[in-house]
């Protein structure tokens, strides 16, 4: 590094935390945080090593972007509105100081974004991979946020956007698979690279009472209905031609589309947001949608039983061949 | 890893969460603070690599109690009362499920100790060296807390404790210098190894108004001194016969004195706290210290000016050859 760790925090940190008085200027050894009196802080915290969450071919800005939207895709899926983070890099020998003024930059455009601030955080040299851990800080009504464990029998499943395009993304990436469609390859790698946090939907969803459970799909849609089914005690039973699927998605796996998808089923990295809710919410989520320009897709419900089963439209179940998500 | 990430949450993580319920037993994206309404949460993160700031020969419950201290240290250092922490672990293919019992066994004992709770995390997996983040909560009057850059003019400087016992704990580990002590050694390595975070002093400190200027050592004294003095744009001017040395320090070096004095000043990772006051308040200290059972030491003083100096008992400058600390 041509900079020391003092010069680092001066010139590139410490302007991230100009509109937040309580991180000092990262001139205290910690910042403050002073809720209001009627709201909770919710923390939450993601680590990404370089070679495992993000290659070492990736631009600073988009690395910057996903250590950060992953929590804030923690945060949406509790519903809680962003307020700031704290950073630790643990740079190696490649990290220049231009490199930390791109990642900063970057980080300063999703600020603005997400109305979040630099509170405070730590750099240390590693002979290791570049490895950023991010603990990220929202806001909830005092002592309420949405759970993975409080699914109710009846429940409908629903979720965001569309499954399975980063899944898709990586694999293009890693030249896995092909397409000649460019425009259809480069919104499947950026759904990869760039995670879009649903925050307005997961606050929306908390402070309008419409849902009470709710995760963001990081591990794979079907291992992550899991994580509430399981958690709640019931059985999810998800039907697979309700999975929201994107027209890139569609486009690139034509001729292979019912492997793509288990894909989609499995891949993981969405950071969509996956909820329950009574049927009678059906028309509030549907408004909920059309205010927020959102795709909401109803893919299924939980039941008494144990598991997530995946159904095909004569309800019958398809093997799952792959659970969960294994990073790169 | 003989476990999965799922079952090392669920064995030895979320056990730690079990006097905090907003952490949901980890079950969630994400936990709560709920604060008093008249009270603020103080954010810190520190982050210590294998090789850089523990040794990989270390046992796990020295890198657990050290990880931990080290941001409670910095808590201490505002004035908080500690509250919880999050944790990120990036472990190689060295750390087994044994290792992860030891390391969260000992962190359960600093738990007690510190009356602080696990809040939440992440685990993930890195073909570097481990690498452990900590980002840690404390509690303070609403808005109030101890900074680095409120010296006045005329204020007394102070610190706890003993300084340079861990700089030289170092160097008998890295076998730089010996003794025939071996109670010596043993206490000079345990406070290289167990910091000591002051934290019932930094609480008083704070809230009983004594101090408002503070910060702990862990650059090394002159570097922690300047810290203040510039950010105070004042001189500070440190009398080198006022430093506190322990006996065990001070045995082990007893030949190279002069230049163990230096090394005391320049050291680092001692864990005390600094902090400055105004003269009147010298019998408060006094008193706080014998309360505490803590030594607490006037070792100069802030003026007009620049910069810090280290003075001889004749009032002049010595030399400093090392000013600042690099990790080894």
């Amino acid at each position: 590094m041509d900079k020391t760790e003092f010069d680092l925090i001066k010139s590139y940190f410490a302007p991230l935390t100009s509109n937040y008085p309580e991180a000092y200027s990262l001139t205290n050894d910690a910042a403050l945080i002073s809720e209001d009196p009627d709201r909770s802080t919710v923390v939450t915290m993601d680590t990404l090593v370089e070679g495992i969450h993000f290659f070492s071919t990736d631009p600073a800005e988009d690395i910057a972007r996903k250590s950060l939207r992953v929590n804030l895709s923690d945060l949406a899926a509790m519903g809680a509105k962003p307020k700031g983070y704290t950073l630790s890099i643990s740079y190696n020998a490649s990290i220049t100081s231009e490199w930390v003024k791109a990642f900063t930059k970057s980080l300063a455009v999703d600020q603005e974004a997400f109305e979040c601030h630099l509170l405070g955080g730590d750099t240390v040299s590693t002979p290791g991979p570049l490895t950023i851990a991010i603990t990220c800080f929202g806001s909830v009504p005092r002592g309420k946020c949405l759970h993975r464990t409080t699914g109710q029998e009846g429940d409908d499943v629903w979720v965001s956007g569309t499954i399975g395009d980063s899944a898709v993304g990586l694999k293009l990436l890693k030249k896995e698979i092909k397409t000649d469609n460019s425009r259809a390859e480069t919104f499947l790698i950026d759904r990869f690279r760039i995670p879009q946090p649903r925050t307005l939907l997961g606050i929306a969803l908390l402070e309008r009472d419409i849902s009470q459970t709710a995760l963001d799909v990081s591990d794979g849609l079907l291992a992550d209905v899991n994580h509430i089914a399981e958690g709640s005690n019931l059985q999810a039973r998800i039907i697979s031609s309700r999975i929201p699927l994107s027209k890139s998605f569609q486009n690139v796996l034509k001729n292979t589309l019912d492997q793509g998808i288990q894909l989609a089923a499995t891949g993981g990295d969405d950071y969509e947001i996956l909820f329950t809710t009574k049927p009678k919410n059906k028309e509030k989520v549907i408004e909920l949608s059309e205010e927020l320009n959102i795709p909401i897709t109803r893919i299924g419900a939980l039941t008494q039983g144990k598991g997530t089963l995946l159904l095909d439209k004569n309800n019958n179940e398809i093997p799952i061949t792959r659970s969960g998500w294994k990073h790169f």
